[in-house]
């Protein structure tokens, strides 16, 4: 981050190494674009984006061509990162309607909502019709890639830069890690993000290899190559996206187990990968936000496998359902996908969990606000927030009866600062309260239009978009799209993905004249 | 208090001066009985529910007649005063369906029900046919007499006992108050409780004698003496009960203009009433939470009004509501009403609010969580929570940008302590997390017997009964009643109230296994 230097805010350079991260997501286009070469559609699409994208990197860059980055400034490019490079994603989205192609994602808001959250590996969509008869495989593939890019800028956002902030809760992992801090992992950012990207590139390329493994080997007859490299490429960034309508639900058994454990290492501090490959996997167990994580998925799991099994949650229409009642391998592993995908805010599904009754639903609702692990690609609060919190009303509850006890909440063994504790609550807080408020707009909004929407969906679709977590209910659900929204809706949900990202701070700290005040 | 004794936890004591409350709790029975034997109905009731109310009340005293509290006892004593009052005030439904008058109070979880929701001053009800043709006057005069006698208990509690026990935001109005701070106004806390009810009393009496003198002058023809007593019992408390089944629609408009005000002195903290009786009104207006509540009630009653007016806010049947569009006297007029009742959690309504738009009902369900100010008998969050967690949000911001800054957070020009603040920040997201956890087991309860109630009613259910404000949208709205829940709802939304009411804390203290060790 270079020196820390409060003198102003100097936006150009922002801007400028904005331009460097358009110049290189430019490269990636190249790979649809050979795609679109291959199966003969959509490779003009792509030459075009591949051109504009250049330039307009280019451009950027000149604005200050010897970049030289405050902390102050850093606010300013992480927010700026996001935002830019979710528009110029749209590119290829409105040339492909252009250029032929009839698409809902040709509309500008749409195409925005789309991109932005596949940068921000969200997952929810606005492509009504998500189908390879009607997109080119260059165009699924992008969709895709974008939030495969999306998930490498957050393990940066996660590791190196909100720490450097010191907001995100981030910062606790150094007092977790009874080891070297993440900080100490390697002295610089730049290696930091390198060995936590290869754990990344690995997972991705490993869960490629199995799956197309399990279609060779017969147990997979649908995921064909192109499926078998689409899906790990939003499983690792907690995406979400597959260019089948019905998600995982159109695969196989094994391939719904052989995803869930790739959801659950996606959820997972990348910083403790380190340490597993350092040949101290016991570090990975020793880890209370990981023991937290592992113990939320299997009580959470337990309960709606219960439910499913026993036929509890599921709702009066039976037929409308995969068999799933007194079937104890379909209970455990929906109960299972579901509440991993969820709670890492993939929002992958392997059944429509729309038909579920009120209970199992709620329960998933509830879900959405944990989210995956400090250090990961997960979003919404999660879990070493949950965990501070827990600790800290524990401790609440024991100074009232003892007012004289001084009593530290404590992480891993080391004192959590009563600054990060505020900074903790201070986060959680000002999510619900996004949560309530984005809630009361969306509510609104439909209402002027008439467009019927019930409360649990608004809510749904806000817990979903402002978690990264993709898919709600109902009209949201993971077998429908946010396309009936109108469009002031959509730009208000493709915001809360934004400074969902981005952990909120970040943005706000923008809106503070002391920011700007030299 | 006494002096504070951490060696033990003297049940006893505790449980003997509850017994003490209940013995003066028997006396406020001789009332409806009075008015039992004037109507000719429900004397033998009140006769016997006395009778049986001082037995207990001696009963309980004998258990420690000589009793010393100490701080940790307060806890015990608080939880149980509400809990054994409520269960002592259901005697008189009970004995009344027991000797002769049909009534959905006849059934103990009912009674239960609503004698908790009257003495926490919650109002809400399952009182399914309320009209004096179907129950006594003496029967409906000790409903509302449960709320006026419960206010009282609250103002005790939120002045003098919770800053005792140092929970609850009352500790802030210390450091509010420019001048002597609360525990400074009188030198003892029952001089301090009495120069409150002092003030409590006087409201109620000039409230009776405003709505009778506007039936005397003839601007409210059924605003007879009956009304008239009956209905300041639950301003002041900010309570919300009504002898009439459509609450305040039933009476003129004069009559609801009257109420207003007194609404709002209900939910404002008693101790600036000192002031004022002082000479210093100048006092209430310097008060920041004061100047909060007011403001919140002005933006929000102005939004209604404009919603109302307009005929945004109005459903799709105008033929269902009184005519309020393009009538500005009547839009203003329900907008305020209704915005005072739920924001200082009275819960009276002079429309049935359930036939509005959408993003007017959503602003209620917002207006629910803002409460009444610390030190009134208003329920809910309360003002001066929300003034510091948004002072304190803005210093967050401010330390994001000046990490080496130290900002503390200043209220009424006073330093709040870090402690308090974090207690704040606990207290609100334990309300939230509590409001989350119950709208999930109600709705899995209505789902399990198949009672039909959406995530909106849920929702208002839980936040109308955990904030003390009574009604709630659709079959929990002001013109309906809690009665179709099942049992095991309604034994959970009892629990909401009075841990509510409480404030959360000194019933989940009572909890901890620090509380009970020596
Ligand atoms: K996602
Ligand atoms: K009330």
């Amino acid at each position: 981050m270079g020196a820390v230097s409060w003198s102003h805010v100097d936006w150009r350079a922002s801007v400028g190494l904005v331009g460097t991260v358009v110049k290189y997501l430019s490269g990636v286009l190249l790979v649809p674009l050979a795609v679109g070469l291959y199966y003969g559609a959509d490779a003009p699409t792509f030459a075009a984006a591949f051109a504009i994208t250049v330039a307009i990197g280019v451009a950027l860059e000149r604005v200050d061509p010897d970049p030289d980055l405050g902390a102050r400034e850093g606010f300013l490019m992480v927010a700026l990162t996001w935002l830019l490079v979710a528009i110029v994603g749209t590119i290829p989205y409105l040339l492909a309607g252009f250029l032929g192609t009839e698409s809902t994602l040709a509309q500008p808001t749409n195409a925005l909502f789309e991109s932005m959250s596949g940068f921000t590996t969200t997952g929810a969509t606005v492509m009504g019709d998500i189908s390879l008869d009607r997109h080119s495989h260059a165009i699924m593939l992008w969709r895709q890639l974008t939030q495969w890019l999306g998930g490498m800028g957050i393990v940066v956002l996660a590791v190196a830069i909100l720490p450097e902030l010191s907001v995100g809760g981030a910062q606790l992992m150094d007092a977790e890690a009874p080891g070297p801090g993440i900080q100490k992992l390697t002295p610089r950012i730049a290696e930091t993000a390198r060995v936590l990207w290869l754990a990344y590139l690995g997972f991705t390329l490993l869960e490629m290899l199995l799956l197309y493994g399990l279609h060779l080997g017969g147990l997979a007859p649908n995921m064909d190559l192109f499926n078998a490299v689409s899906h790990p490429l939003t499983t690792m960034p907690t995406g979400g996206f597959s260019p089948e309508a019905r998600s995982i639900e159109a695969f196989s058994a094994a391939v719904q187990w052989v995803i869930i454990p790739f959801m659950i290492a996606a959820g997972t501090n990348f910083a403790l990968f380190w340490h597993v490959l350092n040949g101290e996997p016991e570090r990975l167990f020793r880890d209370t936000e990981f023991r937290s994580y592992a113990g939320v998925i299997g009580v959470l799991t337990a309960v709606i496998a219960g439910l499913l099994f026993t036929g509890i949650g599921i709702s009066a229409n039976p037929s409308a359902v995969p068999p799933i009642v007194g079937a104890l391998e379909d209970s455990v592993r929906h109960a299972a996908f579901q509440i991993v995908s969820i709670v890492t805010t993939t929002g992958y599904a392997s059944m429509d969990f729309n038909t579920w009754g009120a209970p199992a639903k709620y329960l998933l609702l509830f879900a959405m606000f944990v989210g995956g692990s400090a250090g990961s690609t997960g979003g919404a609060i999660k879990i070493v927030r949950w965990v501070v919190i827990v600790k800290s009303l524990r401790r609440e509850l024991f100074t009232t009866v003892h007012p004289e006890a001084v009593s530290p909440v404590r992480l891993g063994g080391r004192v959590i600062d009563e600054r990060a504790l505020r900074g903790i609550y201070a986060f959680t807080l000002l999510y619900l309260v996004f949560f309530f408020v984005a809630t009361m707009l969306v509510v609104a909004d439909a209402w002027r239009v008439g467009y019927q929407v019930t409360a649990f969906e608004s809510m749904s679709a806000v817990a979903a978009t402002l978690g990264n977590v993709g898919p709600g209910f109902g009209v949201v659900g993971p077998m429908n799209s946010y396309l009936g929204f109108p469009a002031t809706s959509k730009l208000l949900l493709t915001f809360l993905m934004w400074i969902g990202r981005l952990e909120i701070l970040p943005v706000l700290v923008l809106l503070t004249p002391a920011y700007w005040r030299t």
